[in-house]
């Protein structure tokens, strides 16, 4: 069923386009399911359009059928992920397409999940509607890396979050480190706090600094309930409360040896994971805890040591790195620990993706090279 | 004598960036000369222009007088510098602007050395000529930035270039370092050796790379002849030959108390230079010996200490950091050595002035924080 070699023509582009805009304004809100958007149109004219909001509420087609109306009748309609075939929490969208009487669904990329799969597509064929897959498919996929990531590889997309000097600095040898970058910087943080289903750290992070990593944005912005993961092996870091302060649930993952002590440690969820010889938790199985609980993107935010086992192990998918311009010397932290590289040929190498201005500092979004 | 105020108009902003573009051309030919270019025009119509193309040769202004010819007079002239008005290898441009007849010159930047510092200005008007200073000064300023630099504070513009990791490392913990970055990063380089009126290395450097630190450019470029300084203030590097080869001259600078060794050092030369307390070479006074020899930029590609060290006596104007999309981890050598920063306050804040790919890594260019 390659689609691959249709022509698109530039107004099937434009209304794609416009959907995946649609889609991304649920970035914050649509966890743990996709982000979707739908455009209705005859030719260039736009007749409906929709995205899903948050997960229970309508699908994206629906929206953008209720707003057409009579006027999705031999219409096409723009998705940019495969329309559900299955009765979920709401009805499948593949037939409310068919019934509104869609005679052209054109859309980005087939859905992965083992209840769609190509069975969205079938409906919709079986109907007698012309379906088109492929259109902006990289940029479809790219909105929802972390959905894939879980479906495709059992574990959610890794991004792990630093915040370093040109020399490659996070703090100085006593662990100063306010402010390396600017306010901006800082700001953009929460952003992508807000579109990952959990914030990562470690114990030492905790003992350290005692954060909070709940999601700080403007008032008025939807934002789904995340979750803030703390892998404490020994659970040695219940003290600092912090990050269990707020609404945002916190899970401690343990070691299994490890007991929960008594006292009040509010809402907060303990799990065990699986521990490695070196007495520190798999993070393999802390990855795949995490896609069971439905998580699509951890957002790393911890030190060097669980930075570094991360980048160590492959267990991440990009690195989002602030880069303030200043130095700190070499006496000052380093970024990463543990990489344990002795030949040229160890080195990892990545592939920059993004470079951009926040203020002052210079915001890296870089990839593993495959 | 304040030009500021001046309202010039869309043409004459056109002409200028016209001879800025041209003065460009001359940036690896005219050193120890400024780079000047001048373009000479009846309102739109451009009837002559020229750059300055190597020391000796004739200025920007005769070029463009020569080209216009009869068509000079009554013209405006565009000059990026203030014309000179002394007798040098070469009579004075004011006085040719002069009897060419030419109505109005407009002037990007004032010449801040001595024997013509407002000079020119004063000979033009005194001749009855409209001179306006002031058009793109900035850009003009930066085209001769070792130049104003040298003239100005009695040291050479100091640029260090430097390439590292995204975690700020320079070599893995062997020395390894081939290769970090790409060849498009490495070909780079080059130009701005040729720019720079001295490359400048440690001994350090020598005895451990054996680096020729020549330039070399693809052919038909015209480079003027450059000079290879290095810091050796016991003159152990001798025995390491690569940086004495080829037609560049080589300049040992080293302590008052060391002795040139007998033996076949080719054409090189020596100088010594005050020593500082630790036995190293006086920095300041490095940069006044090649300020003495009309040296306006200094490209450094030396090892953490020379380069930690001018950046601790915050004796440098600009790093070029070409930044490598790779992890070398925190066994591997630091970016800068001896900065010695032990509380957030003493960090070394810089302005990013510009951000580039060149291949697939990154160049930024950074200044110090004023």
């Amino acid at each position: 069923m390659s689609d691959a070699g249709l022509a698109f023509s530039a107004v099937d582009h434009g209304h794609m386009a416009r959907a995946l805009q649609l889609a991304e304004r649920a970035r914050f809100s649509a966890r743990p399911n996709p982000v979707v958007g739908c455009v209705i149109a005859h030719g260039p004219a736009v007749v409906g359009e929709g995205f899903h909001i948050r997960a229970g509420g309508p699908h994206a087609e629906v929206h953008a059928l209720r707003m057409a109306g009579e006027r999705a009748r031999g219409a096409t309609a723009y998705v940019t992920l495969e329309p559900c075939a299955h009765y979920g929490r709401t009805p499948p969208c593949a037939l409310a397409l068919i019934q509104a009487g869609v005679a052209r669904v054109v859309c980005a990329v087939g859905d992965p999940f083992d209840q769609v799969a190509g069975g969205g597509f079938e409906l919709l064929r079986q109907a007698g509607i012309v379906v088109e897959v492929g259109l902006m498919a990289a940029a479809a996929r790219e909105l929802n890396i972390g959905f894939f990531t879980r479906i495709e590889q059992g574990r959610p997309f890794v991004r792990i979050k630093l915040a370093a000097s040109l020399d490659g600095r996070t703090a100085l040898a006593d662990g100063a480190s306010q402010w390396i970058t600017g306010p901006q910087a800082r700001a953009d943080v929460q952003h992508w706090r807000a579109r990952a289903g959990a914030v990562l750290t470690g114990a030492g992070t905790v003992l350290a600094d005692d954060p909070r990593l709940d999601v700080r944005l403007e008032p008025g912005i939807e934002v789904a309930t995340g979750l803030r993961v703390v892998l404490d092996a020994g659970l040695r870091s219940l003290a600092r409360a912090n990050v269990r302060s707020g609404c945002t649930p916190t899970l401690y993952l343990h070691a299994p040896q490890a007991a929960v002590p008594a006292g009040d440690w509010g809402s907060a969820q303990f799990a065990p994971v699986a521990v490695a010889a070196d007495g520190r938790l798999e993070l393999a199985a802390v990855l795949a805890a995490l896609a069971a609980r439905g998580i699509n993107e951890v957002h790393v935010e911890a030190g060097a040591q669980l930075c570094g086992a991360l980048v160590a192990a492959d267990l991440y998918d990009e690195l989002l790195l602030y880069q303030a311009p200043t130095l700190l010397g070499d006496a000052a932290r380093p970024l990463l620990a543990g990489l344990a590289i002795e030949a040229m040929a160890q080195q990892r190498r990545l592939q920059l993706c993004e470079a951009l201005m926040v203020g002052q500092d210079l915001r890296l979004r870089l990839r593993p090279r495959s």
